[in-house]
């Protein structure tokens, strides 16, 4: 036996207990005759008391304890002298009577402290220390808690978890996979599943009409600051339903979980938006709608006046910054740099103040009269004191553009609060996005989203204006999930195909089993799929899903602890009938 | 709105409602001027009826109705004549007025029934069809349970879920790794997970003190009859522990699991039997205790009597069958055969019936007398009337040989009845298996086992004799899980690599992480796995876990519905910097 309680649980009313707790020595505090140790385990932190007079031996037992020593301890519970109010257990400790060190500790590279010296790349290298700090600790208990409370919820609503596999067939379409070669069939390739979306289909013509599976997914991209080669998914699907029944099934969901965690009781329908307004009034397909700024397009007015950024751009449109009217040239410069960085890659910014006596100072004085300055402030409903910042160009790029600098204004001006949450339903999705390098259309989603009903007419005459049954959830600016109503009718998915430009023959050797299916009696379904790194990232407060997964990558996709992925044997190429032919160095 | 009800919820007491379902065509009977149409969907089947007289046209639409086709029906609820008591519905039936043909299918290839038309190749083949018979779907739905009440038993006790990558570094101790190449390191590969071992231990070195994870796990094995390239184990580890609290801890799960799922309780703690027991008295480390039958060694009453069999032999042992005497030559000759098929590889059989009069019969009268026989039949506590079956040869062998012979008796004499669970502990593993042909010593379990502390000393002078802190549990002959206390302490672990043939080198670079891990205040910890496919098919009452994975893979490793593995595209070999060169055909 190695403990009786833990490092947590004891409290005034155990005092006379004679305990057993085992745990780490967070530090030792050295007072005169007296030796503090904090011991500390998953559950919290316990003052053990030594006294020298007492027992001079146990007393040069504990001074000789190190930082991170294993170790047990043995003593009567006591009420502490100086309470600490900080800590659950702070009005008790622990009059030792005996010590067994468990495991001796080196030095920890890095203190095991919620403000700790350990930069990034060390506190990765050894992240099973890093795990031991309780800021890390509680991220994973909240993904622990929220998986589970997800699964009680759905399992309320009559889903069944159905495990879906992780070695599946490659379909080029959609990001690069992950491949796994097969030995028991050379020359032949598993695929990681990049989702689960093809085995959900199968379940709903198999009859399972409520699905779900907290699933692990796959990526082989380019790693970006957020992304990791495998993340976890919230996935799920329904039969005999329409967008509606989807939406409001897992708007409950998050609702819930958000009460769960945070207390937040939305109590009105989350605010739908189409991908229009979205675009046009935020430039972007996940607004970040805890502030206002929404564009206000100027272009009718701005051209035609000599202007020739103006005149020759597809649009101009512009935010109004409230009370920033005040802003240096400094403060204006470094805007001007923020949106001329290279990921941004705007040529430039036309600022105009409203000053606090009603007058006019812009950028662009000398090509517009202080009247038609005074239009534009009134079209964007600016008051005195504040700032308009106004961009033109290309429209989508524009939007872009501008949606990168309504952000930057949010943060600066202190309205994106992390305690704050809005979320919303973007919706009426375009079905296909035109690429002009290959001069093809692609699912905006992926191929088997279904149109929106109306618009079936529209796919040959005007493909690129057709809607699509899809739906995203974002909050605070950032995806959490998206979703579609799928095609069950299998002519129409050939129609899809052919817009897609696959041949018969291609779409039949990717998803020919999908529309084999289809030919026996597929229910109409949708469904969705939530990102849970990212939906506990954001109701953790942070802002990278690696701080809510226990080992992630880096974004090269190593594992630096553990030096992975690594060089195998020649006998494990040779028995897998690959060669390695590297590239030659440049 | 396709439904507002389901076709498995409607009761006498919903009579005279107007409701709207939506499923699939189980069958249509035509009697007269009365088509009756029974509807399925996921919760049950309910009976539409159509009236020719009251209305023609919609009578003429369910006949023209096929197997499979997904209608939605409108109707209403209306009391039966004559009443089915098989089914939850079987009191009412739909007076339909109204019928909608959501979606066509082809006719199926087998039919959609528990006791179906379809073989074996023709369900996987289509397999998202076989997945709509209600005896595969209550699998489906078992496992759910399960693994939902799996999660709700260790979150009350505390564990956390903590999902470990799949993305992994290869170790090539163990079975074989599937291997993921990485296009952004080149040359380089993840391996998939065998189990989350490594994963488990450092989190205990984290201070996770109860994990768990219900994980997928691979490994690329030449697959036998049950066994799958991917499955689901549910894993488990725990810090300051000794074996009698993951054994206390893991038992209780696995009662309140044959509690909830079969109302069996067990109030008694499991047996427990350790291994040299469970070889000795059932020559298998997994015993099959529905049934006795227990082995009898006879060697030393068996030797110097000039049957040469039995004089070479390292070990006589037998079973008695109880009633068997009365066994016909055919029958024995049948017993015989079956020992010699090459799966057991015994050279031959020796019976010895007691007669009812007490008489006794045997193929080996001629070498020993009666009274001789007699003997054995005391010893082996035979009665009139039963059957000895003797084996001799090599210790192991033979053991294992008798003990594919007391299974088939129990098959044959009814004695292992899939409702009966008889669960046990098999402890006192050994830590080493000698292997004769690399002439070296292979961790039984995993280098991380810790020897039980009482062997330490024997380490070197009696390797093969030192017993691990490991523990199986079994049930009806099945491995369920096993797991053991692990190894802390890195001096220990270090003369565990030594004895294993690791070279440090070779141990740091498989291991190094692991072990450098130990340096900073690895807590004394164990754990253990349990096979969750194969729990869920011991509770269903199956014999093979494929039929509780929803798309389960062939002996070859095949999915032989979306037929992968597939070759890929040349260009994503190339990406990888992989070659694959076939081996040529023979």
């Amino acid at each position: 036996m190695y403990r009786d309680k833990t490092c947590g649980e004891l409290r005034l009313s155990d005092a006379g207990k004679h305990v057993t707790l085992s745990g780490w020595v967070q530090r030792t505090r050295k007072l005169g005759g007296m030796t503090f140790v904090a011991l500390r385990d998953r559950y919290g932190i316990t003052q053990v008391v030594f006294n020298q007079e007492k027992d001079g031996a146990l007393f040069d037992a504990a001074n000789a304890l190190g930082r991170e020593y294993v170790v047990q301890m043995t003593g009567i519970v006591a009420e502490r002298e100086s309470k600490n109010s900080n800590m659950p257990t702070g009005e008790i400790e622990i009059i030792a009577d005996g010590i067994k060190v468990l495991n001796k500790s080196e030095v920890p590279p890095f203190t095991i402290e919620d403000d700790t010296d350990g930069g990034d790349d060390l506190r990765m290298k050894f992240r099973y220390l890093d795990l031991r700090r309780n800021c890390v600790k509680k991220n994973l208990e909240l993904r622990h808690r929220m998986a589970f409370e997800i699964r009680r919820y759905l399992d309320s609503k009559g889903f069944l978890e159905i495990e879906t596999p992780i070695l599946v067939k490659s379909t080029p379409e959609g990001a690069r996979d992950f491949v796994v070669p097969s030995r028991m069939n050379p020359g032949e390739f598993y695929a990681l599943p990049q989702s689960p979306q093809l085995f959900k289909q199968l379940l709903m013509v198999s009859g399972y009409d409520r699905y779900f599976q907290i699933a692990k997914c796959f990526r082989d991209e380019d790693l970006r600051a957020d992304r990791q080669p495998e993340f976890t998914q919230i996935d799920c699907e329904m039969s005999f339903v329409e967008q509606e029944d989807v939406i409001e099934m897992f708007e409950g969901l998050v609702k819930h979980i958000f009460k769960y965690v945070k207390n937040i009781d939305f109590t009105e329908p989350f605010q739908r938006m189409t991908w229009n307004d979205a675009m046009r009034l935020y430039g972007s397909d996940k607004p970040d709608l805890r502030f206002g700024m929404q564009f206000v397009e100027l272009t009718d007015l701005v051209k035609g006046k000599g202007f020739s950024v103006m005149d020759n751009a597809e649009l101009t449109v512009g935010i109004c910054a409230p009370g920033c009217a005040d802003y240096t040239r400094k403060q204006l410069d470094q805007l001007t740099d923020f949106v001329k960085r290279p990921q941004t890659g705007a040529k430039g910014l036309v600022w105009v103040k409203i000053e606090p006596d009603g007058s006019i100072k812009s950028t662009v004085g000398k090509f517009f009269s202080e009247d038609e300055l005074k239009d534009w402030a009134k079209r964007m409903n600016a008051n005195p004191g504040d700032l308009l910042l106004i961009m033109s160009g290309d429209k989508m790029k524009v939007r872009k553009q501008l949606c990168d600098l309504r952000l930057e204004m949010g943060e600066r001006l202190g309205l994106r609060d992390k305690n704050v949450f809005a979320p919303l339903w973007v919706i009426d999705f375009p079905l296909f996005e035109w690429d002009e390098e290959t001069q093809r259309y692609y699912a905006m989603h992926h191929p088997f989203t279904s149109p929106n009903p109306e618009d079936i007419p529209l796919l040959d005459s005007d493909t690129g204006n057709v809607r699509a049954t899809a739906y995203d959830i974002v909050v605070n600016g950032t995806e959490l999930g998206g979703g579609s109503i799928r095609i069950h009718d299998s002519k129409l998915q050939d129609k899809m195909f052919e817009l897609l430009g696959f041949t018969p023959e291609r779409a039949h050797e990717q998803f020919g089993f999908l529309m084999n299916a289809f030919k026996y009696g597929a229910p109409p379904h949708g469904g969705l799929a939530l990102g849970f790194d990212r939906f506990v990232s954001i109701l953790a407060g942070l802002d990278t899903i690696r701080d809510v997964i226990a080992f992630p990558k880096n974004n090269s996709g190593r594992d630096v602890m553990n030096e992975s992925p690594s060089p195998i044997d020649d006998s494990q190429l040779e028995e897998l009938n690959l060669t390695v032919t590297l590239p030659k160095e440049k």
